[in-house]
């Protein structure tokens, strides 16, 4: 079997669940349901990993340290492109490198997707342009002014307009699962879900 | 404020959602609303850290790299011990100084948790002997024979009896808030799931 590749961007002062979450949640989605299915890659759809600037550890929100798979330079090509959130967002907003980083990975990319505040890196690399988007609750208003022609949704946990972006922190998992259910339909989703024991909305 | 410390086990082929979960709750609690007290720490009733055996590395399930804040010799005192689950657990049933640093923890700390088949561990430690529990519901077997004192819960998300144990993976979420309610009253446990977006049952 062929994988997609899943590439989440890591970042000191990352939220741990945005990046946490979607991390399950690819990792774990098996075409094959049950227990002794996830017990090796075999029906594996994802090859899930981090990446970086470099593969010096990053700290996350909280003080979690996190070791990344790859440097940009090193990652493999990335099909489905992870931006999370945090409070480490606000200085990527004025990062060019990494602004430059994010246009040029989901250009390669099929699918460019966000968590939580992560739309902002998006919305500042021009990706966001003239789409319906989302954001967590407390950072709506400034996705907003960082590029007027975004239809920004404020009661969406989930927005699929090319780009999937979705609300704060624990929304990243149903981010995932929305993406998992286009790739591969919902009974998959479904399954992976109750595998994680997760309350989907 | 004197705060309460939360130790979270990580070992190799534990479960990303099992440790980064409990992780993000503990870590992001404020005792003061919304979104600018998460900016520092001036009002978190937690002290969030990972601890393992050493502080090498340590593999997740999927290949998340993560470095465990402290090792056993060197970790602070822990008022609250989180146990992960997932497949690396089989191993430590029969680990003796995993056992052996789990039941003296636990014996000096004020709460003793799990998330999904953490509670194996548990189990075998001795830790849950003639009280009720859960675990993931693929492993609600395995609990029941490592222990028949043990009142498995078939149905439950979360099980309280001086232990709190909590079904598979995403349930961790909801075993922390159910010990930040507990500590610090429902109110900052519900605005805690509102900031972080979490669909709480």
């Amino acid at each position: 079997m062929t994988r997609s590749t899943v590439g989440i961007f890591l970042f000191d002062e990352v939220e741990v669940l945005d990046f946490a979450g979607p991390f399950e949640v690819f990792s774990r989605t098996r075409l094959v349901a049950g227990s002794d299915s996830r017990r090796t890659d075999e029906s594996a759809p994802f090859e899930t990993f981090t990446v970086a600037r470099t593969t010096d550890a990053v700290t996350a929100i909280g003080g979690l340290r996190v070791l990344p798979n790859y440097s940009w330079a090193e990652a493999p090509r990335i099909d489905i492109l992870v931006i999370p959130g945090g409070f480490g967002t606000r200085a990527l907003l004025n990062d060019q490198p990494a602004l430059d980083w994010i246009r040029k990975t989901a250009a390669a990319s099929s699918q460019l997707t966000s968590v939580c505040t992560g739309a902002l890196l998006l919305a500042r690399a021009g990706l966001l342009a003239d789409r319906r988007a989302t954001t967590h609750w407390a950072a709506l208003d400034l996705l907003a002014s960082l590029d007027p022609s975004i239809q920004v949704q404020r009661d969406a946990r989930v927005v699929s307009d090319g780009v999937v972006t979705s609300a704060g922190v624990s929304a990243g998992i149903d981010m995932a699962f929305s993406v998992v259910a286009t790739l591969h339909g919902q009974a998959v989703a479904d399954e992976t879900a109750h595998y994680i024991e997760y309350p989907r909305r």
